[in-house]
């Protein structure tokens, strides 16, 4: 017997959908939006379709974007010689956070996982290979993740790019800024080791 | 500068305006949305909006229906002598979990705390006493946390309740079931000594 009326159990149902939510924070979370005045409630509803409506990919990086041509693309003060590929759309974030890179990016929307049945036709590597065939790219930066999914789609990539003209580089491996050797992990060390630079 | 487009800005600012999700959840939950398909976003809002207009308060008890009178007071099985006063209606479902249970309920929406300025007027004290003096309740059982708030109301509501013919009771403290003396506080410990019964 469920113990809810329906409408609000439909509502714990669909918090619970959502990835990282459980049973216990869902019934928390559709209190909150009882507890809420009715616009407030109506605007967050709204908030949902509008995004899922008007968000959809660049036709150029595969970025999120409201038009069709992202920001960045678009923009004539960015240097289009350059390619940064990410895994997510929240990766670009990351980097434009650090106010240091100038170039474009490309989002591939998933890393190579076997495991998960994630295959190079489920990624935007296509359109990256399509890119770097049309436009004049010099360099392409792989920033995908450093865990094994991550550096496998970095290396396959890199596989592919061989046949252009083209500069592939790698994020570099190191220790964080800031942080202890203390706490580093051996294969971080090691790789921080290797790819010591002279002073 | 935001670097999202702005729906999606919007959607990741009302999931961060949900309680216990910071910006990183938010951003995880908005990018889920955006990955759905359109019929389940869609399916989502509306739940949030079913729920928001068709969910009330029962107007004898105050737990959340959607009809006038809730399930389990409109019920003639159960013992509307006795009524079970919670917080919130999420107690009501802890509860009836145990399948033991008989009588009525009643949901306070809150309990009486001085530092978040909630008071005797903000939660649904005055309906509880209308009931006592309307019906005919033989006994009210005081089921708020075994917090300082929780303890503080059950105080003030069974103080309230001395002038009419009713028996008031308060939850019975002690080591939780299953557990281990060990891993008991010494408060819990105290009053489980206290209310020690005879074998």
């Amino acid at each position: 017997m469920s113990f809810f009326p329906a409408s609000l159990e439909n509502l714990i149902d669909k918090f619970a959908s959502l990835p990282g939510i459980g049973r216990k924070s869902a019934q928390r979370l559709a209190f909150h939006i009882l507890s809420l005045p009715e616009d407030e409630a109506l605007a967050f509803s709204d908030a949902v379709v509008d995004a899922r409506k008007s968000v959809h990919c660049c036709r150029i990086c595969q970025n999120l974007t409201e038009g069709e041509i992202c920001a960045i693309c678009a923009s004539d003060r960015r240097d289009h010689g350059t390619i940064c590929v990410v895994s997510e759309p929240r990766d670009v974030l990351s980097i434009e956070r650090g106010h240091e890179y100038q170039g474009t990016y490309h989002v591939l929307h998933g890393a190579l996982s076997p495991m998960s049945h994630v295959g190079p036709e489920d990624i935007r590597i296509k359109e990256l290979l399509h890119r770097v065939a049309e436009e004049d790219v010099e360099e392409v930066i792989m920033a995908t993740n450093p865990d094994t999914e991550g550096e496998a789609t970095a290396m396959y990539i890199s596989r592919l790019l061989k046949p252009f003209d083209v500069k592939v580089t790698r994020l570099a491996y190191g220790i964080p800024v800031g942080s202890n050797l203390e706490f580093a992990d051996d294969a971080t060390l090691n790789r921080a080791l290797e790819g010591r630079t002279e002073m």
